[in-house]
């Protein structure tokens, strides 16, 4: 892999170990304060990760659940090379369910999953070895994949936008949610190496900080102009007309359009139809749930009350008696996004035509390189 | 002062200690860890006071600043007994103005020190001694005043709730912001008392977390059935069908109804204009400055990135390098408020018509009490 030469970068945000038994992920929670490489093998350590956000955003999510799987794949195959065919699906099956509960919202971990155990499936009668051994290499495709998607993702987001305007993002999807690039900042880091000098502002994103802690690094890391704000700040930064477009990542878009993403992505939307602000989605297909027909369909996950009341905080910030709402996740009106902008193009609404024209366009894709 | 009966309550928020001698307040930085009074007679102690937010909300502030615009008065007549009254008055303007800087876009600041100095110059030629004197008396009419207009705000709102409603507010206009009652809280406190079972929901407010450290602890301390959200989850809460009305303090009205609050609150009322969800202003008339046309005449106060970066964290939650930009406040539009609600009843749009009324009410009362 040419593109892994620089020492620190040297495996991106998640990749398989060299020796191919342990996933490397940057543990997220350390930033900005420090940035570490760690190696997990157990399952129960990768759930864990995953849940407690060390590694986060849905493309990575999606990429570390693919070589999770594969790693349980091959434990299975090797504790016990003599079983049946049948008792290795099996096993494979609960290992993929045991993932799977870790996040519910992101559909990109249901979604790797899925295609590695179909993947397996497809693979019925070579042998627990010779299917682990298969499933390593589709666990690499999907990550080489990610990458060139977020490329592709940065040049249409690119054609929305015009030289030294200031652009709102929420949360990150950035680099450290994918692969490399990112989705929501790949049309913001492909601009700042052509020259587009933006004006990035982002919102710090309570109540876990992943604006502050991994956006405004990654993007001042990187030597674009980036201003970190609360969150409650978004209105007076648009109403001062310094922001000509916003662009969030996704977790998860209905086939109407409905887009689940962070927490507060759906106020900045409603926000930016208040002051007229375009506000697109950067959504790889893989994020396209065309199984949900709107939002209302999206499981929103909740989590512990204490993220707000004292996580992060020297001491608690509210009463610990205090009743909390933790919702992780809200969903954005298909009516409020002006575009989604994909490795395949820039939808337009509606959105259900546009995404049922999308499905198509792969779907035939697929069909023409027999992956289907 | 039959109310103040119960010995931690004794002082309410901010008041005159007994003898006279200092300005008592609840230093709100180490709530709701710890509740201390703390007495302070250095007008430097004040200021810094005021600054670092011990003691904050509009009307607060307004007590405080006349306080000790009293006790510089006390301070510079035992000082130099001897000295002629146009050296009494010079350095009197100096302490106005010293504590008025402290912080720029509470109006209530320079409406309660302009009224002190305008008291003692009715006062000139009486000697020093007896002008600081008749100062202690307004500062304490100015104090039980605010009791008064805070239990006609908390009268008049509650005409527009009905019991079991769901109430969303930010930041902290309550008992803390205020002698007592506060404002925006004084129709859940009233309604409270009433058994209008309010559900009421708490913006965290960030960079300060004045939503979480003083509206969630003193309303559960109330037994209020209070949930403290993010502010970014305002939009999830009112998608939900949660909220029936919000309502919020105010810094300052201008004379078209433009209102400066606390940082986000214009996104609030953008978000409740979206879902269709009355937004008041609870504004004791003390608030409104009649000078200032509209909001682009009320100056913003920005303060430390260091809020965002690190203050309240343990370690800095983004690079030290980061830029950031921290408002304190910002302007809501005129035409987002349904109403504005003041110690004289309920305002309708168009605001400058009804503040135009409410001013010549207000002139034509103090003409029959012969204060004009």
């Amino acid at each position: 892999m040419a593109e892994e030469k620089k020492g620190a970068d040297r495996f991106g945000t998640v990749a398989l170990s060299e020796d191919g038994r342990s996933l490397v992920i940057i543990d997220q929670t350390l930033l900005p304060g420090e940035m570490k490489y760690i190696a997990l093998s157990d399952q129960r350590d990768i759930r864990e990760a995953i849940y407690r956000l060390k590694v986060r955003g849905a493309p990575a999510i999606g990429v570390a659940a693919a070589i999770a799987l594969y790693l349980a794949a091959l434990e299975i195959s090797e504790s016990a090379p003599q079983a049946d065919e049948d008792e290795f699906f099996r096993r494979l099956e609960a290992a993929k369910i045991y993932l799977q509960e870790s996040r519910p919202t992101a559909v990109n971990l249901k979604w790797a999953l899925d295609r590695m155990y179909r993947h397996a499936l497809s693979l019925k009668g070579a042998g627990a070895a010779r299917i682990a051994a298969s499933m390593r290499l589709e666990a690499e495709k999907i990550r080489s994949e990610d990458v060139d998607v977020c490329r592709r993702i940065g040049e249409n987001g690119l054609t929305l936008l015009k030289k030294g305007q200031g652009i709102l993002t929420h949360c990150n999807a950035g680099r450290l949610a994918c692969v490399r690039y990112g989705t929501a900042t790949a049309p913001i880091y492909l601009g700042h190496e052509r020259g587009y000098d933006f004006r990035v502002f982002a919102d710090e994103t309570r109540p876990l900080l992943q604006g502050a802690r991994l956006t405004s690094y990654e993007l001042s890391e990187a030597g674009i102009d980036v201003t970190l704000i609360c969150d409650n700040m978004a209105s007076s930064v648009m109403q001062k007309g310094w922001i000509d477009a916003v662009i969030t990542g996704c977790d998860r878009v209905a086939a109407n359009g409905d887009t689940a993403n962070k927490i507060g992505t759906s106020g900045v939307a409603i926000l930016a139809r208040h002051y007229e602000i375009p506000f697109y989605i950067a959504a790889p297909s893989s994020t396209i749930d065309f199984e949900t027909e709107t939002g209302a369909g999206i499981v929103i996950e909740e989590r512990s009350g204490d993220e707000i009341r004292k996580m992060w905080y020297r001491e608690p910030m509210a009463p610990e008696t205090v009743r909390t709402y933790n919702p992780a996740f809200d969903v954005t009106d298909a009516s409020l996004i002006s575009g989604i902008i994909t490795e395949y193009g820039v939808l337009r609404a509606p959105y259900d035509v546009s995404l049922k024209e999308l499905r198509d366009k792969i779907e035939a894709e697929k069909r023409k390189e027999g992956d289907l």
